[in-house]
């Protein structure tokens, strides 16, 4: 258990953490700390460990319990962390709700269940489950349709926000600003990250209270700059930069994604370590291929310098 | 020939005009001319004529050459006229941008070909022969994926626009404000239009030259309303307004969409009129769900009042 | 008009047959006759003209009656010839019957409309509209989701069998044995034709009456052995035919489809002709890719020997 | 550890096994009895446990390896048995494959991991550590489209039959007959069994070597009749059969598959429970709707009397 009291998540840039891994798939604790203190450093809002980009689903409960109680210990407060505890089934995910919450972790998400055709009642059923879990955390809800194969849908995150007081909103990932802009449009009181590089400036001006970024991990300067802009007004400023995410998002058009992060990572000298099988490593030549692809813009090589 | 010059497509709000039609499907013209002064009087930026919404792709090349040369003679020259000519094969969209041109117009677009598989060149070479039939005019690509069944794709939008000199930008249909912002990131000189009308703001903040609208038709003043507040500064009121065409959206929610919005019209008491076979005229029971979402939206009702 | 009787569509392997276009994309007249001449030699049992094998949706009405006209006299009364008169619009659609019929057609087929959402009553609207056009002609639906956007639908196809008299059946396009399973277990006195090449065996074995088969224009023989095999119960020797049809599709992978098939005409000495704008040819390395494929296999190769 | 020798997978008619659950969503180990002995009656050629229809995805570790072990000694021996090892990522897979060797599995079948995109690599790599974890038992691939939002693809099948001994074949489920024909086109030595209710007799005749059936549970005699009607030559009873599961399977078109099955076993008298959530059970309304199906169709309610 953790002793510090972790703060709320409440907006802003958050580093939707990879989880550095060795050859092994084992996690490499060395590297993890050194990455959880280089965000800390660079002054991101919060992290969100164990997502897609940080291999939860690879991981086993164990492993996952393990990594939330060392991450907690090392941010020791100062950020606001979220676990997710997504898996395919609801049992596995309320468990991990429970050994987060055990940790100490003071905010949890969980993709919907995986695999089946379900209803909007077992969807419901499903974050209610988790929720019971463990009430006294701050819960999200997180919509990710590309990888799951379905939406959650406007009429359950309206019931959940609604009828559920721990449940606080939504992380949503994919670029369709419709769905965000509807949920501000149709829902009272969400609280909604989105969580895609390139609409970060577009879903704060619709009501958005930040974004949940794997490419923070590489250049959480750059991510917290947009913010920034956005929040004193500069909206030109805010554009220029978001404009440059996008370009940075493009070099990793046809890569593997959390291999692609990572590798990004490693030429920042920063370390992003292995990713766990079945997911693919980048090959040298996509290795070589990413390389250019940064260096030829020189707007993103300013960002992709070397950490000293 | 209209004589009148029609002014070049710019920035703004373009209402998508839907094409009044009595019950035998042919152009009901009294109505047409309503609608256009309508829209004219209610200081909208520009009309696209014969898109989706005006159901150019069940009209006969006849029918749309006479609109065309009907309504560039009712707005003589207040406003920006585009003319969509798509359709299923280059050959007939080519002939509809000559019947275009010879009815006195200045500004094109097009959907890429349907029903077939086609390579990135095949999908540049119906674009340039687009072109090549009025090189004169401003052309616009039409992107639709959800219509069309694939989408143009950034790398032939970014040659077009780079190689193809009258080729002017794109109007970009769906919610991906990911894609929109991307022309942006990676294009120089595209002009957007997004055919979206619950991202209209955040296109706008990332770039976007205005909106093509289909909602524009009922509730003119609501889409001028967010330009207007996102020019001035006002982004606060803009993010309002946008909600509130979000909400106006989702009443249309499982009901056929052009017919949706022609009744819309007749609510007014505008003349939405008739839509044309195969698409679907709502029944009884779709109307009564139409008026009911919108009435008891006391924000909605305001802005739908009937036109004295 | 033409004076021999056309025979009706009864069953068999009935040859979708490509159009030989000259560069220009016009109708290659002499080349289409030496491909009916080959096709009517070689014993297929009908003819479907101007499908997507066809490229019809890419020629235009005057171009689509004059080759229905020309095919049929050529044909002479030989072998039954479907006309496929489908186009985006209902419209047009009956229009291009009405043209089939003028020329001397007895049976035609059509997709659905293309491009709009309709409802299942615009879609049986469409097809009773075309059915108007020409009660006297035998009428078939043609489901080719992949395509169109969209099927059907079970509930369509069994309300127009069962209430439109002179529609006999449907063209199903794709490798879904399901679907056609269900016409089956659904639907009384329904004719249907696979337009798939690789599961015409399974089909006859449920029912059907046979195929619409696009590779036939290249290999007849094969699969009329296919449905003569079938036909006296050596399912052994029809199911190593059917293997050796898939081997041969599998050769096509990666290719434009309609290209590819002209191309492997051009490789037995036919006149295969180019395609229309905007569907692209073989470039030079694909047409060595598929010359390796073809002649890499014994077995393909003993079918695709030139033709004397 | 199960003392009688379980027979390896051969052919025939595989039994899906539904789990049937208590309210709790434990295993009811008498229910369970009942359904395996009913089944070994009933003469099918094999049961597959822990599959989509056996919500083995929803159950933990230690309960599938339970169940395993339960099965195995129900059924000591008389019946070849295949667990379904699959789970969202590798390790928890492999060590699902693992615990059913133990219990004395001789057959195992999976999944391809699910939620992240994957490379055929990944995927090869897959199955390469499942068939690590227990080289001496026969392994399945298991192909779903549409529950696991990818197909494994004909090479990476290819490569994976060709290059692990102990890959017998695949569980093809889906309705395309094209993908199971183009197995035997491409590829020596595979053993198929199709996941699909509807597409049996036409997957038999390519050279399957027999079905793993969901509906089998309800009628096993049904199935065992279209396997048996093959065998004999009987292609036109074979045929009927084949349709009457079709129209069968037509019953549950949009009912929760699993608990329609299980509530379709609870009409015959037989024990189907509950579904584990979130999977939804059946509403009143909804057992009503299905009851009525099945009961208007005199050639369905034939094979589906209550069971003595």
């Amino acid at each position: 258990m953790n002793e510090q009291v972790a703060p709320p998540l409440t907006e802003g840039i958050i580093t939707a953490l990879v989880t550095p891994l060795d050859r092994a798939g084992e996690v490499d604790t060395p590297a993890l700390d050194a990455l959880v203190d280089f965000q800390v450093e660079r002054g991101v809002h919060g992290l969100f460990v164990l997502g897609t980009s940080g291999e939860g689903l690879l991981l086993s409960t164990t492993q996952r319990g393990k990594l939330v109680e060392h991450v907690l210990a090392r941010v020791a407060g100062k950020l606001p962390v979220a676990v997710h505890c997504g898996a395919a089934d609801t049992t596995t995910a309320a468990s991990l709700v429970s050994v987060a919450a055990s940790a100490g972790a003071r905010t949890v998400a969980a993709i919907p269940p995986l695999f089946f055709n379900y209803t909007e009642t077992g969807i419901y059923e499903h974050y209610r489950q988790l929720s019971d879990a463990a009430p006294e955390l701050d819960h999200y809800l997180y919509d990710n349709p590309d990888r799951v194969g379905y939406s959650l849908g406007l009429d359950v995150t309206r019931r959940l926000i609604a009828e559920v007081p721990c449940i606080r909103g939504i992380k949503d990932t994919g670029d369709s600003l419709g769905r965000i802009t509807t949920y501000f449009a149709l829902t009272d009181k969400i609280q909604v990250f989105t969580g895609n590089n390139v609409i970060i400036l577009g879903a704060l001006v619709m009501g958005a209270a930040g974004a949940v970024s794997t490419m923070a991990n590489v250049v959480p300067d750059l991510f917290t700059a947009i913010y920034a802009a956005y929040g004193k007004g500069e909206l030109g400023e805010a554009r220029d930069l978001q404009l440059t995410a996008a370009r940075l998002q493009s070099t990793l058009v046809g890569l593997p994604y959390v291999a692609a992060a990572k590798y990004l990572l490693t030429l920042r000298g920063l370390p992003g370590g292995h990713t766990r099988s079945p997911l693919p490593e980048l090959s040298s030549e996509q290795q070589s291929t990413l390389e250019q692809r940064v260096h030829r813009d020189p707007a993103l090589a300013r960002w992709l310098t070397p950490v000293s």
